[in-house]
């Protein structure tokens, strides 16, 4: 962890460093995975058993390649009730953010007689990609099958790895309860390619998301044109803004619900108070201890976690700006929190005042918990039903609207030197 | 141009081969690109100029790098009155139809007292990619640049090559129109990654959009990440589906206004009528050769022009489905154009009727013109104002509603094994 002071001579140089640093891996895994996507491309099933086989440890041949409907509603039917009821809150909760997202239609007639319109439709088919072992969580299953049920995607296919064959329940339960069509047990680049292009088993998809690892944000990299696809992701982050009047031990707990995730993983407060900051750096440490998680925690703590006393709260935003952070709580009376949010330019999600932990939304709230990393919330945005959905202009003109705005485009196309361009307006104007 | 009818036994086969027809360039150029990219990133304003030497044939030190806000301005105080009259109602059109694409933010309470919303807000600065040479259009300047300032963004960049030091007296003018804030006279892979490093001399920013050769789509593409892209453009498309009743001759020309583009551009027509399609195809030959454009167009219409004669138009939906084209053409009476456009599932942008050839939405209705190209359109949209915004969701709770929701989200992080999660939540529920 760095302790940062606003009035500190080097600290422009140290917080610019901080901004700056690479938590990405930059593991030059590009040509692995070109060789894997073009195998897929021109080989199909075959190569995806192949390196299904290889990197999974299975043989999809005795394991099968698909996992039957009815083991998911096994698994949702095997949860213990407890959880079983918070899934179902989560996925009812989820569903209904993200229905409110579908944008509306437009169809506009102007001054002129010109018709001008726009229609939004789902895409026909959607993959969700599901990373097996650690990070295989069903909270990440409804957070990208929901938006993509929302925007009445018709097909929505999961891929999943099951190394030597195994598989997570609470996945598949999660996957029943978000209402996936269908699942396969394969992973890596090759599940990648095999939804951009079609196999003769898996027909393609038009849009892939979800998280994975170096192979398969580069697999999406590579295919993306081929289907669309969502942000690439890095590390998770968390910036806390606090004032004095906080639990030291709620705000080191927000900062832990970061570092546990990854070593890789950034937490960051922002503090006007010094005793505060001290007060959570103890707790932090304190906290560490009683984890299972304990082992990352403390290596992403230690190695990427920074509490920075500033003098006043204000002056943390421009900084915060700089991070764009993708998780951004702003712990403070609700008027104070609502009065820095107003200012705050770039972050992913936002929590606002002392009783809304981050971890809230990443399972019930409502909101998504795909979010951009890595300073990306300059430019981008949260999952949405819109990743799952495409717009489609339209336009009408009858012989008077024509003759109104059709000679301007006569002009412009001969300018450009494009006459066919501006013979098929022309024609039409009787010229 | 090929000639198809769905009744020939051979019809699956051959319309197929059209549909996965690539006439996109394999080109491999990616590890130039890498070269280029990783050269700026590296040694910045440096490498940009010597790529510029050995590439554009000129000497930045010599020609300047950047045009002024002054060349802007005479630039279009040096056009004739009719074209700058045509760029300023094609501007206020374009402007009008994007402004009104900006998305209303959200801020809820829902019946547990969970307040939500998301907010929608401009990225800070934009980049546009205008190519030089034969492509060097003001249409293009005005469809990139417009709609980041409707979108609110501060600081809007241009980058164009000048080969040789030549520029384009119509792209500046545009530039001016549009309320462009820099142009720099640089180009290709070398203008897109100090774009989206920046420079000592070019301030990074954090979204480039803009058409440009395969060194340019393949550095975007690389860059993905670093800054956010709009979609990958390949080789324009023109479906029209037309029956009996139109003139033969407005068809023709709506099939060579793409024609004339590039050699790779595809024009094909879907009629019910094969007299017509007859008068099609011998009104294609004889504007052919009255175009200034003519060897573009012939060699373009010849590889990738196709008529299909369908026994119905209603049969014509799902085969256009499956082009997913650009732009699709509906020529019939407004009713029936109507009908057919309700069951459209696939396409980029739409014009309806007789009166609406494809040109003028390429200049002056208002919708933009860069669109989904190569089956794209199955999955993504034109450029709008949401390509230069981005949304940040929200989320604020009190104790009272912490407690409806908090305990599902302890459930699922224990579940989960993400200790410090179920922590965060459960220190404020005093548990």
């Amino acid at each position: 962890m760095i302790r940062l002071t606003t009035t500190d001579p080097r600290f422009d140089a140290d917080f610019a460093a901080l901004v700056n640093a690479r938590r990405e891996a930059d593991a030059d895994v590009a040509r692995d995975v070109q060789t894997i996507v073009r195998a897929v491309r021109d080989e199909g099933d075959a190569a995806v058993a192949a390196y299904t086989k290889r990197l999974d440890g299975h043989d999809l041949a005795e394991t099968g390649w698909r996992i039957e409907r009815a083991d998911l509603l096994a698994a949702y039917e095997g949860l213990p009730l407890d959880l079983r009821a918070a899934l179902e809150l989560a996925a009812e909760r989820i569903a209904a953010y993200h229905t409110k997202q579908i944008p509306a239609d437009r169809d506009e007639t102007d001054s002129v007689g010109v018709r001008l319109g726009a229609r939004w439709r789902a895409v026909d088919a959607a993959g969700v990609y599901v990373p097996g072992g650690r990070a295989a969580y069903p909270s990440s299953v409804l957070m990208n099958a929901l938006p993509a049920k929302a925007a009445g995607v018709e097909r929505l296919v999961m891929v999943t790895p099951t190394p030597k064959g195994q598989v997570n329940p609470l996945v598949l339960a999660a996957a029943h309860l978000a209402g996936v069509d269908e699942v396969w047990r394969i992973g890596g680049a090759q599940a990648i390619a095999a939804l951009a292009y079609g196999t003769a088993r898996i027909k393609p998809v038009d849009v892939v998301t979800g998280p994975g690892n170096a192979w398969v944000a580069e697999a999406k990299r590579q295919l993306y044109g081929v289907v669309g696809i969502d942000m690439v992701a890095g590390p998770s982050e968390i910036v806390v803004i606090a004032d004095g009047a906080n639990d030291p031990d709620w705000i080191a707990a927000d900062l832990l619900s970061q570092s546990e995730h990854d070593p890789t993983s950034q937490s960051i407060l922002f503090t006007d108070d010094a005793l505060f900051a001290d007060a959570v750096a103890d707790a932090v440490d304190r906290q560490i201890g009683e984890l299972s998680t304990r082992d990352v925690s403390r290596q992403a703590w230690d190695a990427n976690g920074a509490i920075v006393v500033v003098g006043t709260l204000d002056e943390a935003l421009p900084l915060v700006d700089r991070l764009a952070p993708e998780h951004l709580e702003i712990a403070c009376d609700a008027d104070v929190a609502e009065g820095l949010f107003d200012r705050v330019r770039h972050a992913g999600s936002v929590f606002l005042g002392r009783h809304t932990p981050e971890a809230v939304g990443d399972y019930v709230a409502g909101p998504n918990h795909v979010l951009p990393t890595g300073r990306r919330a300059r430019f981008s945005s949260g999952l949405s039903v819109l990743d799952f959905m495409k717009r489609t202009s339209f336009l009408a003109c009858d012989a008077t609207a024509l003759a109104a705005i059709g000679p301007a485009a006569v002009a412009l196309a001969e300018a450009e030197g494009l006459p066919a361009h501006a013979r098929s307006v022309a024609l039409r104007l009787g010229a």
